[in-house]
């Protein structure tokens, strides 16, 4: 019986904290020390700022006016989860999300979007108005909750608070904007990260250095008005190493589905990288031949646009495992 | 009684049929004179040629080989709709799609699919080589199933049929190849084109002249690898006209869902399409403000790649119609 | 003397004339009879409507109001070249061009342009003011001149005419809108296609069906502002059958240059259509292997960008005949 | 006549020599400390390795084999410009190039270049093998000079060197892989880089902290191949602050020309923000107006494509100095 429980207490190692201060924060995925040192396995109780660094606090406070240049989407971390070298991967299991504050905010702003001129789309029209809605959390009810300016009618929406950013290190000695996406991981903006996730990232330097942020309490789908209903969030989660298996890109694994994250720009791009990544995971994890793998992506896949507004956009090729064929009996030639 | 029954009949006119002999069968949208006359309402019984203009009919055949240059994706129509007139749209309500013919066919060939390229344009290498995979129908249990080349392995995928292209005359005087889809319908290869949906078109010339083809017993989304299970339909179908309302792309509803699909080149410009398209049907038609509009859409959209082989890129914008607000209570302002 | 008179005749036959009416005017390539057969090396003289249908003609009016839809780029033609077959290849040498009015016309309009939202990217934000600018037609100095609004200051470019469009019917059966450029030529917008050059065209359909239209009097590269000094023109030209030569692309050559004209959207497609045309006409017709021409193009290519305003954008591949290497002692491996 | 000596020492002080050792060479713009403080005005002679780290010295070696991963394109520096603040700009003047060894290398490599896709990113197929060629330096008569694999023909193109990598620091804390080009410059291959120009960079970061290498002994536009024609270089440049002047986009000023350099993916956004800046610079340093400079543009742009190859290509906007309005009178309205 003692022996049992000292053998879990080894599985399970204490839960650790990390909790950043406000100077804590980083800017880059890459380029900074690390804050702690983690174990595989061992759960990290933590917590993320919202993507406007905490300065938008209430109605009339306009992003663009309050939050300090560079500051968007400040990062948790980096976390140096030992043993990771180049050419492993490292596999998140996200544990536990719930907002940290009352509201989610939702910004509608010049420069940012999907259907407007950006600082990436140069166009010469006037921007649009500068907007933002706050969105009360009910976590019993499971909703967020707005109303209309005049104040007679009200909308609501399910929680469901996901990590905008998970990434590591990109090498080579990079340090990229905490706004992008790319094979690191970062600013995916992909409304299934929640909890009960495992998301497999690739190691680029000793101790994958990973960083985490930008919590949503919910978005839709690509992410179109340029944000979610962003908020600060709790988040609990463990780090599984992987060794000598190296990915191109990140791979999700949900209870449903086996997925890829492409990130770039066209969003062309971003399929492709998604999709040919998927269909080398089919070839060396199920034993399909690329012929195969062609046939059943033809009929099966799925794709979901997580965002359509960082410099680079993310979208995501799937499988349902239900359509995976067993490894034993390869569905195709 | 009898009264009642009069009155069914003629709310319920006879059903027509027409099934076209190969040579009736057309290559473009548009530059056709009608080959019948619809009132709306009216059920038409029809049928479909396959993509491969009938001309795949064994293993062994290659598409490149067998089918006449210019004639893929062969239209049955077009059909006048009596009474439609530029400005006004036509909804077809698709009431009935059953494979008629016992397989479908999924056919890999050079220069067509979605991976291809170089390291941004992430691409798998080589011109792939030219394959056709047989599936038969298993009408009954629901199903296409295929076999490994060695015989030893077996796949399933559920039948779920569907018309890849719906279009109308684009107007103007243009005729467009059966391959493109645009905003005038056509060749949208959309997996959820099936029995049950309502679709509406714009109507750019008198009488619309709806054409249709292309049916498929199943594809995944994306049509990743160029075709999906390829297959002549038996079709039934109605349409609805629509006095003076004039939309400016093919706009979709299902039973949980109101949608847009967009077609372009790049896929950006695809999103953008039903994104904006999708906005315009929320202010006129649930009277949300532009604003109100956008937030929704940032915590509600969803959205589907179509296809990404045709010579135009086909995205269908979402919204789940338990997220819509009701008319007489704007969710936003 | 008198015997080599007549075979100067024979060798270059009467020239012949055809100016349409209004109502002979074509708004497709495409989906026309003939207007006149054309033996090659026969001149005709012609003349083109501007791309307003001629519908603007004092300061004030503006084409959004007053162009009849679907009247843009009013085509001359089309003319059956006599023994043209598909597979073979056409070349158009332009003999003479000049303004047929005094004025080019310099238009801003909504929904174009390459620095806003078009009909084809879709944004939200408000449309710029449509403007028009009335450049005066200097045919002795070869300048125009236009001045500013408060009549203080002027402006002089040099004239410069040539045709924007110039295409064949694109085959299959199809009918293509007068604004788009593609494999079969249409409104490529290039600023040297003037006097003095010979372009080549693709046979699609028997007799290759010529049209031309689209007179600017001056342009910059890009079109950016979404015209030139559109104008009527007329035109001389002639043109020469080049039987059992099929190209992919439109070839032009000048005094100095041979060149590829690629059509696509997005724009890299359209380099990539005109590099590899230009690539294959290097390793045809100079004896050049795939790699020497590869590195003839990465130390000798020259670019334009043609137009970034049409539905496809128009991207020209160059390669100076200085530098090209004599088909006798080929440059490369 | 003394004081006028040294008044004239003073402006123009003791040139200052920097030549990098091989582990002194950097790999990102952004991220190191500066390895030497330069005032305005001070000539630096420095030197630069060429863009496969020096690692290619004979024919027969592979860039892909002999390059330790993360050491292309090395860069000399960062350079410490005194004074320089963000939302200065910095000019840098190129006196002098000249190639550091009697070779220029043109290598063609898998997954680079612009030639690889499907039929609609026009491609020529299969991946291509890597490829080096060899190109003799003739100083004296201006010449590069190869031969072909037999030996029996040779082909020769004029030397033109200029450096293809000039940036600064990118600010925020980032730190970008050397073979990116952005609005920081960087790896911007734009062929006409080369002695006597004058360019123009933001300053991100206290110092600007300059960063160049990547020289080429010459370039086709676009550098299709992937390379141009590779080389080490001497250098001899001075640094001009010009306080309180933001600037977007680098920008260049030549004896005939003033241009913008974009930098993007997809090529049509590079487009964009090289034409968006350019109108900028007409409305701030001409006095046009917004419209004003839109008529200047489409009748006056030029364009060169400088890359399509690195992960952004770079679009370069122009206009002749000899269409320039003059500030006193603005030509339109």
């Amino acid at each position: 019986m003692l022996v049992a429980l000292a053998l879990l207490c080894a599985a399970a190692p204490e839960p650790v904290k990390y909790v950043p201060r406000h100077e804590e924060l980083k800017y880059t995925f890459g380029g900074h020390p690390p804050v702690l040192h983690l174990k595989p396995g061992t759960r990290l109780v933590s917590w993320t700022e919202d993507c406007f660094d905490g300065a938008v606090t209430r109605p009339g406070q306009l992003p663009t006016k309050v939050v300090p240049p560079g500051h968007d989407n400040p990062q948790t971390g980096p976390f140096y989860v030992d043993g990771a070298e180049p050419g492993d991967t490292i596999a998140i299991h996200i544990e536990k999300l719930s907002p940290a504050r009352p509201q989610g905010l939702s910004s509608f702003f010049p420069g940012f979007g999907a259907l407007n001129g950006t600082d990436r789309t140069a166009v010469l029209g006037p921007d649009l108005p500068e907007t933002v809605w706050f969105y009360d959390v009910d976590e019993k009810a499971g909703l967020l909750r707005t109303h209309s300016t005049d104040g007679r009618a009200t909308w609501e929406v399910p929680l469901r608070p996901f990590l905008g950013c998970l990434g590591v290190a990109p090498g080579n000695g990079e340090a990229r904007s905490s706004i992008v996406p790319d094979s690191f991981g970062g600013n995916m903006d992909y409304a299934s990260m929640g909890a009960g996730v495992r998301l497999m990232l690739p190691v680029n330097e000793p101790g994958a250095l990973l960083f985490l942020g930008d919590g949503h309490a919910r978005q839709g789908e690509g992410e179109v008005a340029g944000t979610g209903l962003e908020t600060s969030l709790d988040v609990e989660f463990s780090v599984e190493l992987v060794k000598k298996k190296a990915i191109g890109w990140p791979r999700l694994e949900t209870d449903t589905h086996v997925m890829v994250l492409g990130s770039a720009r066209p969003l062309l791009e971003a399929f492709q990288h998604a999709t040919s990544e998927l269909q080398k995971l089919l070839t060396s994890d199920y034993g399909l031949t690329e012929r195969g793998a062609q046939t059943l992506l033809g009929q099966a896949a799925e794709y979901e646009i997580a965002n359509v507004v960082d410099p680079n956009f993310t979208v995501v090729a799937k499988i349902r495992k239900a359509m995976l064929p067993r490894r034993s009996s390869p569905a195709a030639r």
